[in-house]
């Protein structure tokens, strides 16, 4: 396959998505804004028209783009962002040891450094404030809000006519047509947010909200041993390959800073990490030892390199501690028990919660967006929408207010484990507390027993709470409990997110979420199994299953599968009753006037007799009735 | 593999199913009534309680069990039928060469006949009805009801402390504790059916409605080249051993006949058919040459053999076909679209529908129950809930009626592919139109763009519809709409469904249904991963995911996890903050008790710095916050 042939000789996956061409969509109004989406072209003989596809997999998927990850990508908002004459580069931070996790100075076990390292970041200037969300209250469209718009449309203006308002939407707002005025609005009432540090100018504009297309995120880490920087670059270009519109990056142990300049400099999509992983780092891991001065200094580190949202746990307050006592699984999240031994063992409130707006000082500074980490969300059934679970989400939702105090965008994290009954209960008080800023979870996982199979137990949860609205889900891979996920797990866990979002889509009645699925089903009523194929999530699994049954190459186009096989098949059946129907004009309004349609039924069997009678000889075999 | 072993030696595998005891619960009333689980024993030093979970997998996963496929299993219920006095055996029904597709006399490509034939079937005496409706509705409760009772209970009453009702059941009424007269009274007022043909006495009583466990059935067909029949019974054996409930045979083409004899004789679980589909093979698959004569033929062949329940599309009325015309895939149901053919080249309404009461006169003959087939079930987001869709569902609430005046169990089939905000109406409308007989869907996908995940787009929708109220849900293999299943896309489907079954218990509040997910999240935070393993539905898969990143032994008993690592892990924070709180008696009812907490949190402090510190050197990685 072309990708593996090219991941051969650059280190990363590139080359086209099977039966997808990249487009460039350029914005009416700002020359500099040419948005990339993708254009699936069905069989000519069709008529149908090629189908627009939002597309996370950046400039690694265009065969007119030379990757080099060496390089980088290119700075595509960096003009935007010196354009607005807010911002001054400086010196930056100096690498210290221990960023890299105290790595010898033979770099032994260690990441080769970035060769174009940014000595000089960007912040903003004294008094001034970077954030999209600043700018969206001061009225202000950008050029990353033009770009979403375009995005998020995929040419659904020129659709109009397919175009059926069918959902549940819960309260959501979703317009018809998405203009950059509404991005505007979304994201400075903190509905949306856009996350795109200054120093991040790779990133394509994205945006995470209730009333947009609902977003995934997968995450990586660094192996043990990190000797190929390349195969680190491409767990987040093999993520974003298969829909990820974020990444992000929990690596521990060493060459975290080294690691994370490689993947920021070659990353299209917004990365998020969480600090206080690094900061535990430090400190040789021993949080007792953390304090709010290496905490800051990360903030800063990270900042500069261009980091697009900080997961902070500022939620996990002391007196919230002591109600986990009585769990099941008690606190799950890393980030959130290592709060808990820092206030365990001072006894002193959270110095995340006490220095909240102190953080938020340096958010604005790089436009950094906060997501505020659930540290105590339920890690089973069992400990779901409990006591401490819901007294963190309160005060979230206050640091949330604080945060918007000073134009910081914010989401807010979410679980975890909750049975279905009890997950629209978790929507529902987030938009209450939280004053409707994105809602990001973890699944959430509907049940406990089927480890192995946790990419489905999640996926059904992630389905529903983003149906009830949360803006994005967070993936699990068939990993998640028992082991690191490979290749293939991170490749599943993010198709299986990428359709419980379209699943969520559906439900919600985003005005084009139905044209993918409705054009799949009529290649799949015509027998046009490569536009099935091109059309589906996973292009590559759909033919390899198709060809296990029926390998010959005639059968991409012939009209049968291997459910019924070539003598019957009842989709064949289906195309008669449309053409005698069509015919006789027959296709009452209501199964109510069966007398008009037994009337045209006389001719259509004669008709049908006289027909033909030929196309139904023998029979086949299908697997379900 | 014990199992893959035994598979080589007798041609089905056989085995105990890692990590369980099968054992066998007599009944206290009924003195023939021994009622077979599994056992789930958890680490000695645990001091957790074994673990009862339903079993599916028969006689082929006790150790204490004889298997010979030849013979078939022991005829459990034989004596049970007998003793009512109400049946007789006769000359059966000759075997014709129609019955396998025309097989040759030299029998070439088929497989060889069962070799234990029965010769004299049994069917009611004249006047007599043997279904298990009717018995309820006299008042008799039967040793399947007694079975049945006892197997819901799981040793629930002995669990009592454990049971809290939490859950929201959408009018549901499951009782604490199942009893034999309540299983009568279900299947009285046919809210819950007994699929038990007198001919089939080797299969195990299961019930099938709202109010009992939510059961999930698995479709088989033969191969091509059924040369091996060993290979054919085994799909069944296979299904069951993961959790299949009932299993549906779809064979068509040649050895239909004695291939579904071996299956019968050797399946514990019911057995579903379409019967449409072999009676079109009589007539050399030409749909219009159907007549009542040669279905009523196949019907009672398939009667005298033991199957349990039949699919009958006689909802496919002639006037609802136009209404078809203008769908995105028209007519998806392979019997739907059959009966579709034979009214448009008849011009007449279908057969099934006009002999109804002849069809349920046979029925009760034997006791088969009716799974009437949702034949104008949408293929396509598109085409859900739709005119065609409900017009037929009204027909099967009247047809319901019928079946219910002659004492006939009655399930409904649903469908397909519904978008989540779809989904409840398809329950409220069946619960309505049938009288809250028992739902028995496909499905349903909630989006259509995900050929090679189809198992999972269902997945979602079958958790959603089963927690609605959904009796069974017919599972989807990642080969749906694309080819046919191999041995691990059983697999894969048969567990998504059972922890998608699962999933809608737990939501529905079902007493029982948290003391596994508990026992395997205490296994988690206990790191009992052997534990942990075997309390889940794919024990070894867990185990082999596990494994691939900690493969040493001593892992399995490692209080740490691939997670985190050695030196870190936020489940053993907890369990400190859980000692100490237990020890300061810290832990307040309500996290507004901040005062009275941070009282206790100085001395947590003080012991805390004092003890475990060294507990905490050194970090790891985590793949998520």
């Amino acid at each position: 396959m072309a990708d593996i042939n090219s991941k051969l000789e650059i280190g990363v996956t590139t080359g086209p998505i099977r039966g997808s061409a990249k487009i460039h969509v350029p914005s009416p109004r700002l020359p500099g804004v040419a948005v990339a989406m993708r254009e699936i072209h069905l069989e000519p003989g069709s008529g149908e028209p090629p189908v627009r596809v939002y597309d996370t997999s950046g400039p690694y998927s265009d065969p007119q783009a030379s990757i080099d990850i060496k390089a980088g990508l290119p700075t595509l908002r960096r003009d935007w962002i010196l354009a607005r004459g807010d911002v001054e580069d400086y010196d930056g931070r100096a690498i210290k040891p221990e960023d890299n996790g105290q790595l010898g100075p033979d770099r032994s076990g260690g990441v080769p450094p970035f060769p174009k390292v940014v000595t000089r970041p960007l912040r903003a200037k004294t008094g001034q404030n970077v954030s999209q969300m600043h700018y969206a209250r001061q009225g202000i469209i950008t050029p990353e809000m033009e770009y979403v718009a375009i995005r998020e449309n995929l040419g659904r203006a020129a659709l109009k006519e397919q175009l059926i308002r069918d959902g549940q939407d819960w309260g959501a707002e979703i317009p018809d047509h998405v203009t950059a005025e509404f991005v505007r609005d979304e994201v400075a009432r903190g509905r949306a947010i856009i996350p795109s540090n200054i120093n991040h100018p790779e990133s394509e504009p994205m945006a995470i909200g209730r009333n947009f297309l609902v977003k995934i995120n997968a995450n990586i880490g660094n192996s043990a041993v990190a000797s190929d920087v390349a195969s680190e670059v491409d767990k987040m270009v093999w993520s974003i390959r298969w829909g990820a519109d974020t990444v992000m990056d929990l690596s521990t142990g060493r060459n975290i800073h080294d690691t994370r300049e490689w993947i920021l400099r070659n990353s299209p999509v917004p990365i998020g990490t969480v600090p206080i992983y690094q900061a535990l780092e430090k400190v040789g891991g021993i949080a007792e030892d953390l304090t709010w001065e290496v905490f800051r200094d990360t903030l800063i580190e990270q900042a500069e390199q261009g980091v697009d949202y900080f997961t902070i746990h500022a939620g996990v307050r002391l007196p919230y501690i002591p109600l986990t006592a009585k769990r099941v699984t008690g606190i799950v999240s890393r980030g959130g028990s290592i709060m808990a031994k820092w206030c365990l063992a001072h006894h002193k409130e959270s110095f995340l919660y006490e220095r909240f707006d102190e953080i938020t000082e340096i958010m604005k500074a790089y436009d950094v967006a906060y997501s505020l980490g659930d540290g105590l969300r339920p890690g089973s059934i069992a400990d779901a929408n409990d006591e401490a679970q819901f007294a963190e989400l309160y005060t979230l939702g206050e640091l949330t207010k604080r945060a918007w105090a000073q134009d910081v965008q914010v989401m807010i994290e979410g679980p975890g484990h909750v049975p279905m009954h009890k997950i629209k209960e978790n929507m529902d008080k987030q938009l209450a507390a939280c004053g409707e800023a994105p809602f990001y979870t973890l699944g959430p996982l509907v049940t406990d027993i089927a480890p192995g199979y946790d990419h489905i137990t999640s996926g059904i949860g992630a389905a529903m709470i983003g149906w009830f609205g949360t803006a994005m889900l967070c993936y699990v891979t068939p990993k998640e409990h028992l082991g690191l996920p490979d290749r293939d797990d991170v490749k599943v866990g993010v198709v299986t997110y990428k359709l419980a979002a379209h699943a969520a889509d559906l439900a919600k009645g985003h005005p084009a979420a139905k044209v993918r699925d409705d054009a799949l089903s009529r290649a799949r009523f015509d027998f046009r199994w490569r536009d099935q194929f091109n059309l589906s999530l996973d292009p590559e699994t759909a033919e390899q299953y198709h060809d296990q049954t029926l390998p010959a190459e005639g059968a991409k186009t012939a009209h049968f599968c291997s459910m019924c096989g070539p003598k019957f098949c009842s989709m064949k059946i289906t195309q008669e009753v449309r053409e005698f129907a069509a015919k006789q004009n027959q296709a009452p309004e209501t199964f109510l006037a069966a007398e008009e349609a037994e009337a045209g039924m006389a001719e259509m069997s004669r008709v049908y007799n006289e027909g033909g009678r030929e196309l139904y000889i023998g029979a086949g075999g299908r697997e379900h009735d």
